[in-house]
């Protein structure tokens, strides 16, 4: 069954999804299809949060859903890593305003100033950082289906990371994807194994 | 505005979304999310097809929605072609053909007899080809978010891709991605200008 980790500091915990018996697939009418095109009008990139901590359980149930994404070969590389802890936050501000710096120095003149203005991430603000990692030894599947386009499995984590996205919009909840960001940095800085390629930061 | 192309043979098609009234962002209730989760779960990669052609204007309304997609900095590098040509077609199916060979050479005993018996296409009955393509010259934002991760631009496709995997589903067609292509081969295959660099092609 596909699982989703949802890690915290160190502990690890792995998301079972019941096993569905087989029946008819669903039919959805013009109602939800006319809500899901709203739903996809208006998710945002959310850069500008509350501070209000999220209701227990959400972000669980969010992962469990991105979960259910496709996957290249049923792959399911993606790993979640929810950054509570005060000092592994900071670590993160601060790779994400040294690498913002460093693009703000490749621009000039006017897309300088217009860049130097543009509010590009929430980090302090959000109540919920998560940072979302490829394992590359992901061993639910032999390969399949990536061995002409490896890329595919880092793909798999971008579906995942879609899915939580509007999924967290359905429950009026606001994503920011922040790619402004050193990857290896936050890789160390989380601690995570030495096997995965961190892919997006979540606030 | 979000636009997504829509090519076929050379003819190029903007697909222009009507902007919307600044309003009160809508609210989703727990039946819509219940439904959504199930939608989720439903999704599937097809293989199997139906060779009956789909309703008038489908696919442009899939492409629509997935153009609503999150893209890095508003880059919208998406870009979708339809390959009704018959030869294009058996170009497409000869390099899906050519590159599954290759990979089950790479398995060995029990995973060699498993790989050749897994279906891992639906090339030829399926009734439409949708080829992905990233377009790295897109002109609509300028590398905003994707100096430190580059990848976010092809990532910004991936995400369009799997918008219209389940809008698709909500309107009870089946699509799967088939990845095990020759990308340099498709594109050429396909006359894609060259600048871009093919994701997918959809059955």
């Amino acid at each position: 069954m596909p699982s989703g980790g949802l890690q915290n500091g160190r502990g690890y915990q792995k998301i079972k999804r019941k096993k569905q018996p087989v029946s008819q697939p669903p039919l959805f009418n013009e109602t939800f299809y006319r809500e899901l095109r709203l739903l996809l009008e208006w998710r945002r990139d959310v850069r500008r949060f509350w501070t209000d901590p999220l209701p227990n359980g959400l972000v669980e149930e969010l992962v469990a859903l991105a979960s259910l994404a496709p996957s290249v070969g049923y792959s399911q590389p993606c790993r979640f890593v929810r950054v509570d802890d005060p000092e592994r936050r900071a670590s993160v501000i601060e790779s994400y305003q040294r690498a913002n710096r460093a693009a703000l120095a490749s621009y000039q003149g006017a897309d300088a100033d217009l860049y130097s203005r543009l509010k590009l991430a929430g980090l302090r603000e959000s109540p919920v950082h998560l940072a979302v990692f490829c394992d590359r030894t992901t061993s639910t599947s032999k390969g399949l289906g990536r061995q002409t386009m490896p890329q595919t499995l880092q793909y798999s984590v971008v579906m995942a990371i879609c899915i939580l996205w509007i999924a967290a919009r359905a429950r009026g909840v606001g994503v920011g994807w922040v790619s402004i960001l050193e990857p290896e940095m936050v890789t160390r800085a989380l601690e995570f194994p030495n096997r995965g390629s961190s892919s997006a930061i979540f606030a």
